[in-house]
């Protein structure tokens, strides 16, 4: 899956490897969170239709879901002019992205009087993640 | 404007002093472009109320807009649970992010035939940048 013909969109030799990959609500548009993709999540994603992400932190694969079930089932995939960020858009199997239980990640905004959370809480974490 | 005491959200220590921030449409949910930010893009974004980035290939401030005079008016801003990622909800002036002159940068969309352009172009770059 590496020999496709266009290796160089996305251009995953800019960003030492990864490009970051934005998930959007494909019905609403809400953002729903940011991760990083490699040469093979990104081409994992394209022949599963899931949202497969690198994890920075972990240094492998991250197969959004595979663990609390929220799986993100890829409607479609666009690059931007400079080929380095991918945006997909997605179903958010379980209604949230974050594994803070939230629908997006992005449910904290920034106010003049601090950090104000306007994001609604779709799962409780702890039943969701356990040890 | 370095000296605020939520100095640690958005985390631009994560990212070698710079995060990754998001645009989109306000209105539309759209999602326009993607670009970096650092501390002082930042808080000059907050101080201005229009989208300021760091350019990594130019290493200087970005003020968006600022030759094309299609400037981001800032609506709202969002961290992400992790706070190494910004998302600005912006009015785009002039109607278009992108360089290229297309409402959107992610105006080419990846299919099993190759990338497919599906965006509005808005302008013609040779007329609105002058070398």
């Amino acid at each position: 899956m590496a020999q496709t013909a266009s290796s160089e969109i996305p251009d995953f030799a800019k960003g030492d490897g990864m490009v970051p990959a934005i998930a959007q609500d494909h019905q609403t548009g809400e953002v729903l969170m940011m991760a990083y993709m490699n040469p093979e999540s990104y081409a994992e994603t394209l022949a599963t239709g899931r949202a497969v992400y690198f994890s920075r932190s972990r240094n492998k694969l991250w197969r959004k879901g595979e663990e609390s079930g929220n799986v993100q089932l890829v409607k479609s995939i666009f690059v931007d002019c400079d080929a380095d960020t991918i945006l997909l858009k997605v179903e958010q199997l379980g209604g949230a992205a974050c594994h803070e239980g939230y629908k997006s990640c992005f449910f904290r905004q920034v106010t003049p009087a601090g950090l104000n959370v306007v994001g609604q809480r779709v799962f409780d974490p702890k039943q969701v993640y356990k040890k």
